[in-house]
């Protein structure tokens, strides 16, 4: 037996954690506040970005949050110029980072929607999912043979899409490396159980979503979850009521969504895809739907809106104008930085790779078996056993043959993908791009469309061979 | 060392042949034809169909023809009432049949063309081919069950589409089957390879095509061929020499196409694939086309025309018209049934198993290896080798991951349906329905043509569960 | 994320637990005493045996026990006559249960060593395990097929050798039963590890062996651990100086061992097989000798003490003689039954199985990926996470090759076992005992001993055809 | 379908033959024999032998021969001194080697024999066939070596033992090698088949082994036959009448064999484990014994005569002592050099390759599919077709559970050892080494009989690290 309870120690262990992205307004903050109220465990952090003068100023906010009175951590926040020097001795990588957005992920959405294809995200699947792999994939590559040199033991935390592309791609530079993927999808759903189990288990109020188990599998994005229990009751046996309290497709108005959020989610989709194959899809339905070709329409974006989605335009993924970043007005004491629960779990999965209290929780590694019918070595999503200095996925068993299929296709498609990036083989990248199931026009019209992505993209397509692609020959 | 050559014997073997589907006025008289012709067997052909009169023309027809003084045979036809009467004890059971096409295949291609699914063949794939597959199921187990009883040890040379689930069918009701699916497809290619030889090899004349040496692998109606040799000579490299030779897509006046035959095949779609993919799909194009969404165009029927395929119309699968069938002429002497050679292989593949000449041809067999990377039992198509009382499949070798990955997408689909058919389970059927690419479009759209179809030939799906589908109940 | 911290909770949960071989004089004081202690959850244990009056007299000293001032427990022992009646609607099942050893254990030990295989343990594999194999297949498939019947959802606890013969009978039998193995060699190595990390890791004191965590794989008797940690830190790179530390075989003198229990255990096996192979084999040595031939010597049984093991006469294997029983005495008042910190591990992972409070241990379990390169179903040695009414193997890789082969041995001889014995097939069975790793003489000899163990157990091997097997013809 | 048939042609192709080895006595021989009869292709012959003066003279020999007017080839030899220059633009390279018997041979089985292990053969496996692999593992790199850089198109046929390591090891230092193995063992099954149809089947005179067809699967010595036929027939079933015909084991007596030939074969043990395991196992009884531990005794190495079978004592390996060798009486006049019908198939396998005539026949090749449950790359034993510059392997199927674990334990084996072949890893060697089921002592001595035969053959086990090895260092 195997002691899971948390474990007192005399010291505080330190570490250094390198953080790539470390510009960031979003992660960086979180990583903050979430360090300024973690006790147990001290040491520095080192921020790395492109935007360097944005390393700085998270830098300076951090080591002010950590020296107020409510903080609890003993933390120092340095900005670097130089990857190599960030990953210096690291214990611990954090990776989160993003193309200027512009240059990029506007391309990503804009040109495929005139092609008839809108993609409500576009990060991990579709055209703009494939763009961004391809991107990511030459960026990847020098990560990991940057920590392979400077920090060959760390453990890293990757938090960039598209998920699996960039895991896979940290081990096939670095086999050795220690890395996991970590995605928030799963937990909305661990949050559905905990709303049936309140609404289906008698005496059962308040459920903490952290005590729901759900078994998890699959590949980020398209995940799926065959079991949920609460303290050992069985919850899955509640969908289809659940399914049967829902309004009908027929009944949904998709009117209601003119106004809606862009990010709005109300499990249309998992729930349809629940009710087709049996089996729960566990991820938002934005993403859902660009994984499979039954919910989108080539001719009219709107059709998303009966399935409780909106298309999200390009526009809302530019920052928010010229104004001072959220950073800046903390800095200038504009804006109040409140300790507060995020309820994210980097410094969790921290100390429980220190020792210090074992984790389990989903995330992305590569299959040794976790998904039994994936091929080995893909980067699969499925819970996991963090303990000290060590990463052990749970089995998960296997999928029905007819969901298998449909997550195997966009497993050949990624497996492929790195192996095209690594090769720097545009063509082979064309033949995933092809298979992808929403590239479901005239070949030729989808080789219009990817070219035109790669002529916007040229810049960020380092590695890939431009010059003697047949596909731009054409 | 096994000798490969001819064997002469001092007796001739006699052998009985039950033939399901032997009213046919097609197969049937090639089987006629190739028996007058074959001297080194005798025997007895047992005619089975549900159209009993046209079995009894026919086997008028054959023993008319057997007792010219131009024909060889030794060989007795009759027609039988019964499918277990006509399959006692027979050494080969020959299936080639066909539902009356006004009350299915007629539904098949136009119940999704208004839906925009312009199939040209619809026989294996896409909407059309898995509501015929369904409409097999049923069918096929009855004959296995049937050969189990009356004759296990016999050889059964199918002919009938769906191949694949045919064949598979019979495997997975009566595993000890000695069964094989035979296909014409690939001769084409050995033609074209001819042709190719005879163009770009010093010395090479009237090169017959059945020196033609190919590597076939994947599945009935989407294999693909990755060598090509003729004498030892490798004639695949001269493929990209060819295409630069063909006319460009964007050159092909899709006009031509107007005047053409439905049955019209250019290898536009062929060569395509072997251009994007690096390997030869080695089917005819108007098969191609149904496997990848890529070829046909929801809005626009005519788009087909682009690859040199022409849509063939639901009246071209119809009989006729009210005149004597082609037997019927036959019979009353208006039209002379003339000894020619067929280019048909089943008589030598009776030969091959009697014994008498080995034969090394492609057809579609349960894999045990000869494609690695497909899944176990699944029937595949490679080159096999028949020998006396044997067949052996050939290793192909594996598939690239990106041409596996579309393969993989139709046997898991294939796999499914016969699994849902022994079941009845209608439900798991669309699944794969809805999993097949041609359907590119809403769920409940998809929904509403399988159950359209479902209710059109309803008499024909025997065995499966109509009452108490999900979907159906929608 | 999902909490593995315990969970309290307002009512004290009631289960039903059905004891098979509840006669015991051992794991069934037990379980008395961890129940007496167990104060979250209540409820009764039925008690079966053959022998029914010890399980009378075990109920009886239960109900004392609980009822005592120092239990905490609240539980009702009652014993029964039949298996049905016992295992009716129970929520857990625990299986322990043993054949006469005067008819049984004794002849699976004295008969293979008149013929040099002088086995120390003899209930996993080698000549006596395989007889004990075949003993048990029928009774294990007798206890599912009730399980199947009278409590379907029950988790199954099994104690009994041979482990991994007795667990995948249960699956075989009834596929869907919730069965465990559970074993304690493996704890002896935490222990082995507890006592490395005091002696070379600096500040570690007074280790607990719950906080060292092993890596384990394989299979029951023959697992292997290749990682083993101790609040993070790595302990397994200290087993080379370990290795270094240790009296060289040729300096131990195996007069020593004249004297030492049957039972010692010096781990010299355990660590010769980590310097030969380079892993560190994880079970006792006098199991381990019995999977490879090269601690035993056909001619001589004194062999075994070089490597500090005692051949185990089949004596030891005998009860005590005609005195009272343990439970007798405690009846009668003549021992006093003590409460006791007992280290068992089953009501620990009852709590967890009912959401109390998760646990990871290894335990065995059919193969869904855990160990990679070893079958599927196959039932193999691991950890495991167990929470609220679930059990999921941790993946633990794969073996190198060289191991993995040794190991694939046994492996394939308890899954051909197993199907040996669901089919009554002897002849099949003598083909396991040939190949297994320590019949290494001649094959007639090996038929002779054979057929001598079949002869003086023959009653206990129902369900297998004793009648036409050529091998008892011979 | 493929035409099977011989082909004419009007010109006769010219090869080039580089042969490794070719100063040898016996297959150089053959070789000059073949081609000096073979009409229909014609080229060059280029010897190269480590006794450049043997390859000289057998150069002479063959030039001589092929004048002569019986003769029908257009050939010439040549004798090269340096391998590079023998391989230079070779269509097809011979091996045949062996290492100074006196050096190495003798040692493989003299000094096992000290320790209680007769090996008959000792070529393959078992301690004296292991030695034999790893003094093979640096030969076969060096030469696969030279074809990647002087013929890598080259068709390699391999004559040497250990076959399958030899094999592996060509393809592993050059994947893309043309190579396969041939071997005659499994040339005696079908005559013992011919006799058996001459005997049980009405009609069958004179049968030619050639016409027999048997399904071959397995490694190389440890092959199996599950099905065997003639003209169609099946003649595996009798087998158990051939079984009861034979004298029983008990009435065998030993001493006969004591004048028996060193090479005597009495199928005793092939239908030994036919009748233990009910598939034929198809080598010679000498390569049988030498895979299984049940044939040999460690105390008894008369033991054997029980089989039929003899030991062959080390002198028989020694060349005949000091007078001219065969090639020198040729050379001589002494003795004639008759033209024969020799049964050898290189020459048929050349034409085969040239497109001339196909073949089928058993061979050693790397594993894509052709036994289904062994690894794949692993190089194993089954029929293939051979045609025009192409050699692919017939799928035969998977072995018995029972029977596949014999031959996997011996598949990891060889697989093993190659790797620590190209590692040099002496000490991973080992493990092979005690793993191979003719080592069934202890542990330590076992080791001192790798580490004396190590030091009897050091200077041939070049690549090996024998500094740092853990084994050695004891």
């Amino acid at each position: 037996m195997h002691q899971l309870g948390s474990r007192s120690s005399d010291s505080t262990p330190r570490v250094e954690i390198g953080y790539v992205g470390g510009g960031s307004q979003g992660w960086a903050h979180t990583l903050i506040n979430d360090l300024a109220q973690c006790g147990d465990v001290a040491g520095t952090v080192a921020l790395y970005d492109v935007d360097y003068e944005a390393a700085v100023r998270n830098a300076e906010l951090g080591n002010r949050v950590v020296d107020r009175e409510d903080a609890d951590g003993d933390w120092t926040f340095e900005a670097y110029r130089e990857l190599g020097d960030t990953l210096a001795d690291a214990d611990f990588v954090v990776c989160s980072i993003q193309d200027p957005p512009a240059e990029t992920f506007v391309h990503d959405i804009d040109v495929p929607k005139q092609y008839g294809i809108h993609q409500p995200v576009a990060d991990t699947v579709g055209p703009g999912g494939i763009l961004r792999s391809m991107r990511a994939i030459p960026q990847y590559r020098t990560i990991a043979a940057t920590i392979r040199e400077r920090c060959p033991d760390a453990w890293v935390i990757n938090y960039t899409n598209p998920m699996t592309v960039c895991t896979r791609t940290l081990y096939e530079e670095f086999p050795d490396i220690n890395a996991i993927g970590l995605c928030h999808e799963v937990f909305k759903f661990q949050e559905q159980f905990a709303d049936i189990a309140e609404r289906y288990v008698d005496g059962a109020d308040d459920v903490d979503p952290d005590e729901i188990h759900v078994n998890v599998k699959g590949i980020n994005h398209f995940t799926w979850i065959d079991e949920a229990r609460w303290r050992g009751r069985d919850l899955y046996r509640f969908l289809d009521d659940e399914l049967a309290a829902r309004k009908p497709l027929a009944d949904f108005d998709p009117g209601e969504m003119a106004d809606a959020s862009y990010w709005v989610n109300n499990y249309r989709v998992a729930f349809d895809l629940y009710e087709r194959f049996g089996l729960l899809a566990a991820a938002g339905d934005r993403h859902l739907v660009e994984f499979v070709p039954w919910y989108l329409d080539l001719e009219d974006p709107e059709e998303l809106h009966r399935w409780g989605i909106r298309f999200t335009p390009s526009s809302a993924r530019l920052p928010d104008g010229d104004g001072p970043t959220r950073t800046e007005r903390h800095l200038a004491g504009d804006e109040e930085f409140e300790l507060h629960e995020s309820g994210e779990e980097a410094v969790d999965i921290v100390r429980a790779l220190l020792g210090i209290e074992p984790v389990e929780t989903h995330l992305n590694y590569p299959n040794e078996g976790q998904v039994a019918d994936l091929p080995e070595g893909a980067v699969v999503e499925t819970n996991a056993l963090l303990t000290g200095d060590d990463v052990s996925p749970i089995t998960a068993g296997s999928l029905p043959r007819e969901v298998r299929s449909l997550v195997l296709t966009h497993v050949n498609n990624q497996e492929t993908l790195v192996e095209a990036g690594f090769d720097g083989d545009l063509d082979r990248a064309f033949r995933v791009f092809l298979s992808d199931p929403l590239v479901t026009f005239e070949r030729d019209a989808a080789e219009a469309l990817f070219v035109e992505l790669v002529d916007r993209e040229r810049e960020y397509l380092t590695d890939w061979d431009l010059e003697d692609a047949d596909v731009l020959a054409t």
